[in-house]
């Protein structure tokens, strides 16, 4: 058992995806009875699973599509833990934790009382033992959530707010609940192009393993070499480093934020050459389907990932993606604090059973 | 249409109210039912306008004259964009909003993701699509509110919170309120005084258009000359320099914080200089009506504007104003919210009149 | 009546204790019933009122021994004021009064307008008449709670959430709580081991006065000499400066947090020396009773002041003193509320007797 996180948690190896696929095996957000007790990863979780957050969310919209309060999570405590600063997705969070009727606590974690040199651990259990129900956790370090989840605080929901360069689930789940919603065709049927920098995005990797569970099988990434982690191929999506070629009649562009403070070397020209080359332009949305949807993760870099006239045309779903991103996390607080619930309840009949003089 | 907002709104000039006064004729505040669907300014409201903010400020106290909670803005979203700090301004919005029922979340603005290059239209249309119903904004900026409801977001109430030098109206209603509830006569007999950095407050700005506006006819404004916009006798104030002669027989005496951070050059002499000249002393409030009041926006510098005993006394209702403060927010947060549901109504059943197919 | 807190808080005297102890005979912090209208600290409270601070917290608990929500404070307005940070503090005040249903605001006193020069005093009274009921005060300074509740704002509840090296109320009364819901003997035959740096620690202040008043006869307080206030075996305890010797067959352990940001110069060896010397170790809890408690305020420093092996074992209750922490907090707000509305309505009554015409 690691005595801090940064034992456990190695610097993403973007060649390790493999390792990690197989680590998730243990189902560790997963109680008996399948339904989620935390929420983590995409990795791990079946078409079924998948279904039941869309179908979920779905739930949170009214007859004319207008999100709904849903006091899910009355008398609940939600702390934000954002080890790394997000205004965005904390917002989301926070606007969807106070529709679900939640009490919420944002911690400045950074600012507390870690730097007294207490540790992860032990301000984790302080949190646990101020009556916090979930934790939604965004950190650095790849696995962050995880180590949570299993070592630190299993009898809390950790919701995985996004973590280092390994995952962003409810990114991941937010374009998918959009597709589900926009694309006029189902999962099996669609072509999905994914541009941009594939090696450094948490949104690539969430994104391109809930598509294959949800039955797409022609997934494109299209990048320079150098913004490809290698082996992508592997995982059963077809590299193109023309966009030209990639986006030919696909249902769906998904364009990627250039992360220029991810990167470490000189990995891209000028923004101008990237536009140039990997630029999502009216032109190129014209060499798609008709009816394809341009989506993007925001925020966006107008003139450099999209053009703008793209980014605010008819085909493009991005701030549609906003909105479910709200409905999406209000699907996966509600269903890991109910999945939690169950397990504690299963757990605290085991226990009887085997010490029924100490049983409540 | 500009693309960015330092396009459209160029730095304060002190001259041109007469211009911005005409520009507010398109009142881009009101619905076609002549109701508040935004609150930029006490500019472009009519006295039944101002008359309605001031009577829906009053059903929030009680009996007891005790502010009472009413939660009209139940299951909305307002958010608080603070573009510069500050804490006053944003305590009483906040408060406001709570007792009015609604999901309140602060965003420091200044931290978030404009920082990643993204353009403030941008940032506000995610905003807006993460569920806002609300925006209050304080910018630095004149015009930015203004901006942002008729250019960027105009299906969001904004309030203005404070924009640049141009206007801070819920400060001008707070004074009219507090004038009404307390003065012992109608706004239309009344002579006020307001005394100080006329030219840099954009308190004085919202107060002497409100007071004109509800029937103020004798409004003498003091300052030495340097803190006095040029050509401010043609708004029909009169001028004095000399403060011994603006207070006499006055009903309401207004104090204005010097500003020092505003000030780029030096206007003023020293403190204790501006003191002997136009602090408020028990003195001069003694030339004044003997129940006349005596109000100031705060935060107060005791011993520049204002004497201790005086912002103390008996005649001072300067933490009434506070109080009433917190009432015009809730009355101006509700009757935007109610309009804008209004106009939003009316704006859906003219396209479904237009397009019957895609109506709802 | 000092016009600024600096004036009326000299740095806190370790020898000064007895002084303090008489001045709180004044009782500010009780009505004329003798219940909380403040919460200042634990001195100047009889054993009957802790002992209603105790039942009080007591029902804050279900059957489970799960924390409830009881919205005692629904529609009362609290306000966190922290002149110093502390984010465990300040978070375990926040969940107490979102459990007890309060609107809640945090004010980063730091950044506030007493930055633009206004004063404390004046701060305050605007923040009571943004209609705050209650006060969470931390402070630097030692008595700048008190000196809220007697000069500047009677009129709201004002709670200590530790000020100076003078007190941790909220602390003590937890540490109380914790030792009598698990303590398997009552207060009057308790044996207590206070160990570490009593001289700079707000806690044990708080503790020893608390434990003393609710009958505990046998305390003992365990340091090197460098670390103790002069004098203090006058206040009934027993100084060891052998810890094998101070635990003996006591019931109750308490560490203490080794502050080293406290401690001007170098009163401390390494903190290895000073494990050697007075780390509490399986070896040294041994010494004590075998049902012995093993306490720690947190945020702990493993392997200092305390064995990782005795904080996680089985005696340990330092995440029950967390949780008990919650409630103790909703007890006092509670309760304090309580009293300050008795306190206004006394007042009023008796304005209203003296002036019967100006009465409502």
């Amino acid at each position: 058992m690691p005595t801090s996180l940064s034992d456990s948690c190695r610097p993403y190896d973007s060649d390790s995806i493999h390792q990690r696929l197989n680590s998730s095996l243990s189902r560790p957000q997963l109680n008996k009875d399948g339904h989620l007790r935390h929420f983590l990863g995409v990795e791990g979780l079946n078409k079924s699973q998948l279904q039941t957050i869309i179908a979920k969310a779905e739930t949170f919209f009214d007859e004319q599509g207008q999100l709904i309060n849903s006091p899910e999570l009355e008398g609940c405590t939600v702390m934000n833990l954002f080890f790394e600063p997000s205004t965005r997705t904390r917002t989301t969070f926070e606007v969807a934790e106070k529709r679900l009727g939640a009490n919420v606590l944002n911690i400045d974690i950074a600012r507390s009382s870690t730097k007294k040199g207490e540790s992860l651990r032990d301000t984790l259990w302080n949190l646990q033992a101020m009556t916090a129900d979930i934790f939604v956790v965004r950190h650095s370090a790849s696995g962050a959530a995880h180590f949570m989840a299993t070592e630190v605080t299993p009898d809390i929901a950790i919701i995985n707010g996004g973590d280092g360069w390994h995952a962003h689930p409810t990114q991941g789940m937010l374009d998918m609940l959009t597709i589900h919603r926009e694309a006029p065709r189902p999962f099996e049927e669609l072509s999905v192009a994914i541009i941009g920098d594939i090696k450094h995005s948490r949104v690539a990797r969430s994104d391109i393993s809930a598509l294959q569970t949800l039955g797409v099988t022609d997934i494109r990434v299209i990048a320079p070499r150098t913004l490809l982690p290698k082996g992508i191929e592997r995982y059963g999506v077809t590299v193109f480093e023309d966009i030209n070629e990639g986006v030919k009649d696909c249902d769906v562009i998904m364009g990627l934020r250039i992360q220029n403070e991810r990167i470490g070397s000189p990995l891209l020209a000028t923004s101008s050459e990237y536009y140039k080359h990997y630029g999502i332009t009216p032109e190129r949305v014209a060499l798609a389907k008709p009816d394809a949807l341009v989506m993007h993760p925001g925020p966006m870099n107008r003139g450099v990932e999209i053009a703008s006239s793209v980014a605010d045309g008819a085909q493009s779903v991005i701030l549609k993606q906003v909105n479910n991103g709200i409905a999406i996390r209000m699907a996966v607080l509600s269903l890991a604090m109910q999945g939690q619930r169950e397990y504690q309840l299963a757990r605290r009949q085991t226990q009887t059973q085997n010490n029924p003089q100490t049983g409540v």
